[in-house]
Order: C-alpha cells, then structure tokens, then sequence
C-alpha cells in the first residue's frame, strides 16, 4: 500500500474512519489531502479506468487491456493511471512486459465511510 | 431538488443506487456526469465549505458566516458555492439578505453507495 494513501485516509478521524467529512468541519490539512484523491476521480477517462479496474473478475487488469478501450494515446492512459495510482486508488505491479492494475479497495472504502452519514442513512437505503 | 442532479446521479444502476462503479465498467455518459460531481469535491476549498455546511447544527448555514472563515474573496467563495450547488451537493436559500446554505445528503448518500463494494465490505468496518 503506498505510503502516501496512508497519509491522505489515515485514521485520523474522530469515529477512526478517516477525516469527518459530514459530522466536524474539516481542518485545512485534511481537505487537501482528501481534496487530491477526488480530484483524482474528477475525470471520466479515470473514473473509466478506475471502474474498469476495480469490476474486472480476479481483481487485476493488464495496462494492455485498458488502453484499446480509449481513443487516447498510451502516454495519455499512463497519466491518468499515475494520477489514480498517486492518489493510492490503484496500484501497479509490472510482470514481464506489462503493468497489472488492481483497486486499492481500502481508499474507496474511507471515501464511502466519510460520505456515509451517521446514524446509518447511507445511501445504500436511499 | 437541482434537475441536474437528479440527472447525475439518477436511478440507472443495476442496484438502482446510481452509477456501478465497482462492479461493472461505467459508461462514458455516466462517467463523465459523475465525474463533475467528483471535480466539485477535488478542491480544499470546496471540502472545508460542504463540511462546514453539512455540520452545521440545524442543517444550515448562513453565507455571511462561511466567507469570514477563509482568507478568501467574497467572490470566491460565491464562486467555490456555485459549482457545489452545480453538483448537486448543497442547495442554496435567499432570506432577505443572506443565502443560507444546506447540504443535499441524498448526493452524497449515493456518493457513498457506488463507492461502497457489494458484500458489505464498507469503509465503517475497515
């Protein structure tokens, strides 16, 4: 796990859920911290990528399979993936010629639980 | 309601819950709405607003009490509100002078549901 998705979801929260998000305002740190990882899923070809990762049965993905999806150059995929990758969503393990993406489940996790509010409406029920 | 929002994150799942984003590869139309809602929240500024609006005993906020918090313009901060209220996350109510501000939680209700994995694994028992 890299050590920078630690930092930006540790527990760090009054619930130990990560930063209060909906419950407490949020300390400047903290939003720009947590500000980063959405920002990572602010654009469609990485909500794509991050989407095609994270559904993918057996839980990783070839870098080869990912970028014929796109009419984007390879340069292009590889940017995005770094930016998800950067802000710990995904991680990269290269074997032989090709990188093999799989979800940081943890991340999306903290994202949910910091978007969930208390007392159990979450949107699940909605 | 906003209708916009209603259009980003309508009812088209396959658990009716909005958008899959874990559990199949998102389209591109989804992708990209979706993705504007994330951008909304991909900025410190914006996160310490909704957290302070979303905390809020009462459920709302006065404007003429979020601009004094930030070393920011007036503008700005209408500006940073603009594009929350554009995404859906809070809706905004003029009161003789002031706009007061409360949050949408059923966005981020459904924020928190495409983020959480099937099966129960949420961010609240990670």
């Amino acid at each position: 796990m890299p050590k920078q998705e630690l930092h930006v979801l540790g527990q760090d929260g009054a619930d130990g859920c990560g930063p209060a998000l909906l419950t407490a305002p949020l300390a400047a740190d903290e939003a720009g911290e947590l500000a980063r990882v959405f920002k990572a899923l602010g654009d469609p070809v990485r909500l794509q990528l991050l989407s095609m990762i994270a559904s993918r049965a057996g839980g990783e993905v070839c870098v080869c399979d990912l970028t014929p999806a796109f009419d984007l150059s390879q340069p292009t995929i590889s940017h995005h993936l770094k930016l998800l990758r950067e802000a710990g969503l995904i991680e990269g393990e290269r074997r032989g010629t090709w990188v093999y993406y799989r979800l940081i489940a943890e991340t999306t996790d903290r994202l949910a639980a910091i978007l969930t509010r208390p007392g159990g409406r979450s949107g699940a029920e909605a």
